[in-house]
């Protein structure tokens, strides 16, 4: 189980706030416990996924962020959360990480990439840090994908959250990767309302068929209170 | 809203007996409601999806069915109910269906397909009408995915009711079929359950983005009892 609030993550709402989203994906991410494990977290922001993943496994984890200012962020949080061991941070454009990162050699692939496919050209200089972080400036949903098959060895699995308007298009770029969807988790943020957001695991190199629909996760309850299973995953309890 | 109570359904138990997908999927279709639209329903069985639609739409609803005595039960209870100006049934392979129904002319598509890819040998002899049913003996996916987009118009709307493990395929077959998913909707036995259920609305020659995935379906609540939708669904209230 993941405990949001047993981790320091330093962070700024200028720049970028981890949000939901992270917990989500670091929560539904199953790595090997093991410490031979390897994990690698692409768009990694301030580092939260890996911070929040470091309570379930003993393997290594490598955060990628193009971004410095956000690099520096997680570098902090990893020193402050003592994590220095087992978690490091690359300051790299992800597009390069076969020259810093050995090819099907990783477990685990996490991303919570930029949702938008494109940004209003008005917008573009507005904030800078945050557009890079939600909209496909540096990067987009396909080249994330062939680069998670590719750091992928054979069965390696990869866990990304996404918005459900962009899924048919991801499933596509999955088969196109060798990925197989095998998982698929809804969030949806009160019970009569559509989700908000989907978590995907693909298996590399796994068979077509088997994939399951794990349990709805409703954010919210009746009262807009977080329902049990969020607030256990925020708070720890 | 459907209510399933509404309307008579002759069926028998030794033969194939309509469930809760017949109930599921005549509720998630959309059919356009005037005199002139056209629906068509394949692997019909005893007719089910297409008599609950029948409240749903004033148009005419073809339903198709390859097994006699279920033609046969659907045609009586096309009778029975008065819908034989609305509805009827053909007893055809679904494979041979451009021989009696014009191509590019439907507006819905609808089908609860057989959900198994393969039957184990020696079961096969045990109930043929349960096994044709239930097993890909007569037609398979592929097959009904081309069927189903041949008929459609362009922007026409096919809903189909399968199960979550073979959602995988069923989207590959979507997309090489010229129909895009636009709207999912998962069935989930209880809340902190697996989906057993999908739902999926595919629009032909659609733009590939916009998924939408509907609230969860909800069928039993911590006490077993039928939710207040599924209720309403079965029972009217």
């Amino acid at each position: 189980m993941l405990y949001a609030n047993n981790i320091k993550i330093i962070q700024s709402p200028d720049v970028f706030s981890f949000s939901l989203d992270a917990v989500l994906l670091a929560y539904f991410a199953s790595p090997p416990r093991k410490k031979s494990a390897k994990i690698v977290d692409l768009c990694a922001g301030n580092g939260a996924v890996g911070l929040f993943m470091s309570k379930k496994t003993a393997g290594k984890i490598i955060a990628v962020e193009i971004q410095e200012k956000l690099f520096d962020m997680a570098k902090r949080s990893i020193l402050l959360n003592r994590l220095d061991e087992q978690m490091k941070v690359l300051n790299i454009d992800l597009a390069e990480s076969f020259k810093y990162l050995e090819k099907d050699s990783f477990d685990t692939v996490t991303c919570n990439p930029p949702y938008f496919s494109n940004l209003p050209l008005s917008k573009k200089n507005e904030n800078q840090y945050l557009a890079i972080a939600r909209h496909e400036i540096t990067v987009n949903l396909r080249k994330i994908i062939e680069v998670s098959s590719g750091l992928l060895k054979m069965n390696g699995k990869a866990y990304f959250v996404h918005r459900p308007e962009r899924a048919a298009e991801l499933f596509s770029l999955l088969q196109e990767n060798r990925l197989s969807p095998k998982k698929i988790q809804l969030i949806y943020p009160k019970k009569d309302r559509e989700a908000n957001m989907i978590l995907v695991e693909a298996i590399k190199d796994g068979h077509p068929n088997g994939l399951r629909f794990l349990p709805p996760i409703i954010v919210y309850d009746e009262q807009n209170e977080y329902t049990p299973l969020l607030r256990k995953m925020i708070y720890g309890k």
